[in-house]
């Protein structure tokens, strides 16, 4: 059974991962602009929490994030992080996301950028960090085609910001967030082998976000996060070997020949 | 330069994968039912046409579908193929997407199944396509990792099923659009080892939404290109070697570890 706290506006299924913090962030401007209330619920994934029947009623794609929205008559499921995006923008008086109606324009243009980083940024740089990370053996040729995949995502945003403010548009958007659940790693360390030389613009725009406050307080939890980053409990859903568990990360990024400089 | 041609309301830039086919489904239902006119244009991926100066002009992301819409003062570029199926239904009175003003559970519930074909059935099936067709060297791990992936993606859809008549609810969507981009492909052959034993809903759904007059058109283009399917051209893409260009596809579906049954 789904436990219901009526005390609060949303449930927020999260466990501190990428697509979690895009939600985080949406909830943090939405508790400022709109004085909205969340309870935030931990999903182990490295105690396969997301794989319990309660959490596969609420997710049946197994998957943090997820909320339920208490506002309404009766409880509402949402999933799949863009898609709580969209959800919470229309329902907040189009925050983040221009009207359809009204400026269909950039309506769509925001809503591309939102799904293009679902279908590619999220995908590739998933992968990216199973190949880097968390497979138990090294596997080369896929190290190789998602690192540079990842690399192609990084170039193609940089010359996005180098004519567009954000990610969507003029405005700050959905389409920022979406990417920013990534991205904000950047603050703490050169993943991706990402750096002002190589993507300045990106940089820039990281810069120009970080000044949110719901950024801001982001950017803490990652903070805190980062520092106890460990590949062993993730590596252990992909094998049983406790050597290759506590193995170092399979493969340097020094080893990957980079693309699109 | 776009050659622009006023005499259409749509050009839009295909070339017969899974992600056009979505917009070939919906552009059928808007001729029919809202009398549009499109011109298609084939874009060569195999010729590197999608690189061309003038396509990334189209989509910086370099992939077919694109669109322009003609329609309007100005012409109006859209790409992503979930965003252009979620702008051409809210141009077209919420065809195929309750709107969210007057349903805002209902769009949000076929958002979030469309979205997530973008972000898990469409990459799933992109990496099982690569490792199992593409690939110049057997992959193993990854031929099974992105199999494995592709069979929950059709367990999980064939649940979904058991309980709904359509993937994004009671009626037809944008989010059986989306999927069925993939999906089929299943009425000319058991790729992904599917059948009606091991998934009766999806092939329920599939026999339901194939008596569409748009989707009949569909699986006439799909059968088409289906018997002329050649992995060699594509592979290019990935190797200069003529040897493994030339190779059968690097190892059948019967060698991999089938789970979710």
């Amino acid at each position: 059974m789904i436990e219901i706290n009526n005390k609060v506006d949303y449930i927020f299924y999260t466990n501190n991962t990428p697509n979690t913090y895009k939600i985080k962030l949406m909830f943090h401007e939405l508790e400022k602009k709109h004085a909205i209330t969340f309870e935030s619920r931990i999903i182990d994934i490295t105690k396969k929490e997301n794989y319990s029947d309660e959490f596969i009623k609420i997710n049946p794609n197994k998957k943090v994030p997820a909320i339920i929205d208490q506002t309404g008559e009766k409880p509402f499921i949402v999933f799949e992080s863009v898609s709580i995006l969209i959800y919470l923008a229309q329902k907040y008086s189009s925050i983040f996301l221009p009207d359809f109606k009204t400026n269909p324009l950039e309506n769509s243009e925001v809503i591309t950028w939102a799904i293009w980083q679902a279908a590619n940024l999220g995908p590739a740089f998933g992968q990216y960090f199973h190949f880097s990370f968390f497979s138990p053996t090294v596997q080369e040729y896929s190290l190789h085609r998602f690192n540079n995949e990842a690399q192609r995502i990084l170039r193609l945003l940089d010359d996005r910001l180098s004519v567009s403010p954000y990610i969507g548009g003029k405005e700050y958007s959905i389409a920022d967030i979406a990417s920013a659940g990534w991205l904000l790693y950047l603050n703490f360390a050169p993943i991706y082998n990402a750096n002002k030389d190589r993507f300045p613009n990106l940089f820039k725009w990281l810069d120009l976000i970080n000044q949110r406050d719901a950024v801001k307080q982001v950017n803490e939890a990652i903070k805190e996060r980062f520092g106890a980053f460990n590949t062993s409990p993730l590596r252990s859903l992909f094998t049983n070997d406790p050597d290759l568990i506590n193995a170092k990360a399979p493969i340097g990024i020094e080893n990957v020949v980079l693309k699109y400089d």
